[in-house]
């Protein structure tokens, strides 16, 4: 185990109508609020009369932003940072996903900023503060509720890009399992595609003696692979949104990686597919994974036949670990499968014309390389891609 | 799943060498800090003397009060509420273990009040705020280094009772496994029987839909089930010292019972047995836990079998699921035993002349009962402490 350092301050208000406690959670800090959040969805359930009926009894300003879309968009971060400048905004509250989220956090870290946000994303600076945000969570996927990070994209590039703060754990995240339950089922394939990534990319570390986190991520992964078909079948059922909801935020709020260092690879080389093909991240990464791990199982067979067996429910064939391992990445590719998410570059219509450009983008013309778990570098993302044809 | 709220701001630095960073860390409080601790073994290791140079080093004054005992004593909680108000001290640093912690904790909120600090643990008052205090784990055991609890005796009347408080959760909480090499065997079973217990309090609930947390108990007791015998074989390794470290403060801080609620009738119960005999609470609660369990197990038999099941390794006999229960709990006693601990009441030299006295006090005399999964009266006790003999 390696030394490490964790602390989320972000306080979880999780169950049935807790969105209610929004205006007097937000009064602590202060009198004007942004309200961000994507399109008409909030409208349409009624959240949005909710949220502000709640801002406005506890006598709170109420400023909106709204038209976040799926990968966020630098333009609308811009737009936020001079809205937050031009109001005197006290808190940022996202009532959304993890794109809205993220696009809140952009804003907080720019808004107490001279320079250009950009900045915070190519690595030029690191943020010394942040406006507060805080959340209301009505999709189940990104775990941004209670991380520090925040993906956004620059549309001109088409370059995605991260950046990670301790200055922007949200102050308070509102989860509420019922906001789930009108989620389409490609929504809910995505998203909890998602948080099992999150997962797996924690789970494969070359840190040995991590065996209490080993565990933790087995029976989190476990739960999210159980509860997610069942979604489909039932996705009015408040429970089990309660299960993915819950295992969503734990799944990325970097407990399930303390003294370990997680790989990232499928994450960076989904970042390209995502942001030239404006796909859903997790269909991106329910392509990239299988082709991954297809690519780097090799460099330690046992950790994957660990994951067949603990994780994918495989039988350990003590002969042939090599056959354990293909039948625990065969069952994976079925759960995403039976999700209805795409498992090929073929099936989400991406074909071989991209892949160079993708693989420049993602290796900085070959200058650099993704991944911790195994080092990846423009001729292997060459290689994942062509696996996952 | 339940509604709850969930928020720990402890700041973990957890890994080899870190209380070298505690003058720095404790230097945001202020200037004065009371270094509160127990007898001469910090002293002999020569942490004393790592920890006092750090504080200096970062231009802290000290104020020390050591004496702290196992099963932590109200009269030098007093002691220490004196010294905080005579030298206006920032910051209570603990150096040791729960005991330790637990009479930081009390010192802390019994500065910023002007009652009796017995108030909060009789329940007669909540405690409205407390000094920081800080930790330097010695002893992985209590969780009580990121948990908001703390539990001290009266000894005037034997009286052994708790608190908890938002206000007393630790600011930071220093973890280094290297710390810990130096406990005896003894003292090493009776803290690991304590992490386990935490979680089997936790494990049995009447909430249904708990899957997540129920993963997360299983894969961490299984954690502290595996490594805990082998640090009676290698007590210093590292590694193994920084599992069962780290897994002690995620079984004690509050994420594993999101969404349930717990049963705490062994805790309560065990501290009559500490309160009057000053035995080792992992001790007790060793030999409290199995007698609880087979008094209790009829309550909802699928739970113990999942129990044995998932966490104690035993194969389910699909027509006789009281014998994997039965299995399932002599796994635990032959761990507890394998450990050094007693399972049994005369084997700590606790005799039946003391069972009504016990169970008077932890029932106030018949009128109030312990325990959520099955609630337990002064009758139940008895009988409890009879499947104990």
């Amino acid at each position: 185990m390696i030394n490490f350092e964790f602390r989320n301050p972000t306080k979880i208000i999780f169950g049935t109508e807790t969105e209610q406690q929004v205006g007097k959670e937000a009064a602590a800090y202060g009198k004007k609020v942004l309200l961000h959040y994507g399109g008409g969805s909030i409208k349409q359930t009624g959240l949005y009369d909710r949220v502000t009926a709640s801002l406005e009894a506890a006598g709170l300003e109420v400023i909106e932003l709204s038209g976040v879309k799926p990968n966020p968009r630098l333009s609308l971060v811009r737009e936020g940072i001079e809205l937050c400048k031009l109001h005197s905004i006290d808190l940022i509250l996202a009532v959304g996903g993890g794109s809205v989220i993220d696009s809140a956090k952009a804003i907080g870290v720019g808004a107490v900023y001279s320079g250009d946000v950009w900045d915070f994303f190519t690595g030029k600076q690191e943020p010394k503060g942040s406006l507060p945000v805080a959340v209301i969570l009505t999709i189940p996927a990104a775990g941004s509720e209670s991380s520090p990070g925040s993906v956004i994209t620059q549309e001109e590039g088409g370059y995605k890009r991260a950046f990670n703060s301790s200055h922007s754990y949200p102050v308070f995240s509102i989860l509420n399992p019922e906001l789930a339950v009108t989620l389409p089922a490609y929504q809910i394939a995505c998203g909890t595609t998602d948080i099992l990534a999150h997962m797996i990319e924690r789970y494969f570390t070359n840190v040995t003696h991590v065996d209490l986190t080993d565990h933790l991520l087995e029976g989190a992964m476990r739960t999210v692979i159980r509860q997610a078909p069942r979604l489909l079948e039932h996705p009015d059922d408040y429970d089990t949104w309660a299960e993915v909801m819950w295992t969503g935020t734990i799944a990325h709020n970097n407990l399930l990686d303390t003294g370990r260092i997680g790989d990232w690879a499928s994450h960076d080389i989904e970042h390209e597919l995502s942001g030239k093909f404006d796909i859903a991240h997790g269909a991106g990464l329910a392509i990239i994974i299988p082709a991954w791990m297809k690519y780097v199982y090799t460099h330690d067979i046992e950790r994957f036949v660990r994951f067949a067996v603990m994780v994918m429910d495989v039988e350990l064939d003590i002969n042939d670990p090599i056959q354990t391992v293909t039948e625990g990445i065969y069952r994976l590719e079925s759960h995403f499968r039976r999700m209805g998410v795409p498992v090929r570059l073929s099936e989400a219509g991406i074909d071989e014309s991209s892949f160079e450009e993708m693989a420049d983008k993602g290796s900085a013309s070959g200058t650099k390389s993704v991944g911790n778990f195994v080092k990846l570098g423009r001729d292997d993302m060459l290689k994942i891609f062509a696996l996952a044809r």
